[in-house]
């Protein structure tokens, strides 16, 4: 068993009736305050306008970053940085959903350092333990991003989409108000909960060794959670406990419970990430193509007892069959959710990519080195699994 | 589903290499220390003399408070406030089980008041917000206390034992090294296994209406994880992977993850507690006498569906029965597991104790009002399942 630190010190006002909270809990910080969102979605919901005037009434001055992309540039954290060093900003308010929070995270990150450029922290992968406080208004389950220490920058010019991590980027502050998620459109729904679902897979331990059981369990409460209600959300956006559901879900994902003891890992993610950075697509898309041909990769005697147990204990895959054939219905079983039930197109031609650019993206997914997790991936094997998901 | 907040800033260091980090933790709030300790077990263990050396060597100045009872005494908390007003005080140092931890807690609330009497603390039902920081190295899986914002503390002048609560009572840091536990007796392993049992047990939405089916697993999964590993740690008291589901449970059973829109009951331990406070008792085996008298007591249509499955989920009861039938087999399964498994005394009267008292011990226990949880139990309820107990 593995010793590990817990410590997740996010307040998190979950529910219908919280949004009055949210002057007192920025208003500890300062009265400056940047709002960062992303394409007016926010505008149209109406939230814009209830946090705006709920800041305006309780005298805290706002300056405002907006157009934050799906998958946020660097050159927009750092723009947002620079507003942050003229105007002496407190505490920076992300309003949207994972990108929207982790562009936040990059400019509150690169507002305390000299160049306030965040591509800085994220080549030379620094840990940040110094940045603005940060405070999220989740409309869109998925990311974790409300509740974990990490952003995912993306670079356009170089085609890098990385990962920047740092106990100053948890979130000082969460709201999760179900309903903000009302108005997000079945596409984005089903990517979003394909995207949770993928954090806890990547991170369950597939070599059949988990260190609590109950450990292993929550993870497995949190997939069918996900099971259940992503279908219920895409046929009625409006329903609460579908959207409560899988934004909880998306908390749980990457909150850290989930990690007590095991080896945190991230191998679809790793491969996705250069999907998007590539070709911009939408990141829970990208692993839902991905996620069933990685389990297909890694399939063998060692990794089938676990892949057949997560396939019985999250899709109901009968018991009692060969370990190898149980778990091919249970890649069976992931390869439904995604294609059929959560209706996202199977392949990556689907979505006009080809093998042209696999090397490279391998060479970048592996970092100079290879992924680690319940098999261990070489960009051989990485460029392998692209081909398998034409 | 209800609105809820979830904040726990507790920083947990799990495992066994983790107790270096003391010293720096310690120091970020300051360098005088006060360290409290119960009667001696952790001189015998070692553990005293490995936290006083790393102090030292890190330049701390340690005041101590000895002799922390098993239910902890307001005047031992009021003697602890003394010293940290007389001598400045930076930080509470908790080394032991949830009865030194608690009186820790005690101590750091009364320490920043004038009077310095924990007792006006309770009395006044105060929400402590703030207290000297308190940190814990725990060395007994059980009262959850080193990740909760609670203690309960006992005045026998008056046979009170109360709870005190308050964001600020929450430790900063803790420590979780499942070998601290490892020289618990079996009588006391058995208590704390089932005072962590009980805590989710009373928090276990028996009405059959929970907000979150993930929430309902992750508790089944810890009571599963205790039914399984208490009898382990009973016979092996040095097999780690027993000791640290014990521990980890014990965190998770009150560190607000299964509160999740949910209603936070206590009704076995607001019973309990008047029997502690009156006759002095071990808390974990009031509970376990108490517990499945309250469930049968309890057990009706309206609460036999949510009995049942506890008992499917947990104790492996056969599915497909009628639910009273399948409710009275989960009962069944919790007086074993008390009775045999756990090999505690079944009864009030095989502990000394009679009916004298019960009339006022169910006033007490429903603080002029009823205890509120899937059946209200008003004060003749409660005597009702006292006398059940004898």
């Amino acid at each position: 068993m593995n010793d590990f630190i817990f410590h997740n010190p996010d307040k998190v006002y979950f529910g219908k009736n919280q949004i009055n909270h949210l002057p007192e809990e920025l208003l500890k910080f300062g009265k400056k305050v940047l709002l960062v969102y992303g394409g007016g979605s926010i505008k149209k919901s109406g939230l814009y306008d209830t946090v705006v005037n709920l800041l305006k009434t309780n005298g805290i001055e706002i300056f405002e970053l907006s157009g934050v992309e799906p998958n946020p540039r660097h050159s927009t954290a750092n723009k947002g940085a620079q507003i942050c060093k003229k105007e002496n900003i407190d505490v920076v308010l992300a309003v949207g959903g994972g990108s929207t929070i982790d562009c936040s995270k990059g400019v509150a990150a690169a507002a305390v350092t000299e160049s306030g450029d965040v591509w800085d922290l994220v080549s030379n992968d620094v840990w940040v333990t110094k940045a603005l406080p940060v405070v999220a208004i989740l409309t869109n389950a998925a990311t974790g991003s409300e509740m974990d220490g990490w952003a995912v920058i993306s670079n356009m010019d170089t085609n890098e989409k990385i990962g920047l991590g740092g106990s100053a980027l948890i979130p000082r502050v969460a709201f999760e108000n179900p309903e903000y998620s009302y108005t997000l459109p079945t596409y984005q729904t089903a990517c979003g909960a394909f995207d949770i679902f993928n954090h806890v897979l990547d991170n369950y331990y597939l070599a059949g060794d988990a260190t609590f059981d109950m450990i292993l369990e929550f993870q497995e409460a949190v997939m069918r959670a996900v099971v259940k209600w992503a279908p219920v959300a895409m046929k009625e956006p409006e329903n609460y406990e579908a959207r409560a559901n899988l934004m909880w879900a998306s908390s749980m994902a990457l909150n850290s419970v989930l990690d007590a003891g095991t080896v945190h890992g991230c191998a679809c993610h790793a491969m996705e990430h250069e999907l998007s950075a590539y070709y911009d697509i939408t990141h829970g898309h990208g692993l839902a193509i991905v996620t069933p041909r990685w389990l297909k990769y890694i399939l063998s005697e060692t990794t089938a007892p676990a892949i057949y147990r997560f396939g019985v204990k999250v899709f109901g895959v009968e018991e009692g069959l060969d370990p190898m054939i149980g778990a091919e219905k249970a890649i069976e079983a992931v390869s439904n959710f995604c294609f059929n039930t959560l209706g996202l197109k199977a392949n990556l031609s689907d979505l006009g990519i080809n093998e042209e650019h696999f090397k490279e993206m391998a060479e970048h997914a592996c970092f100079g080195s290879v992924i680690t997790g319940p098999k261990e991936l070489a960009p051989s094997d990485v460029e392998a699994i692209y081909k398998m998901c034409l």
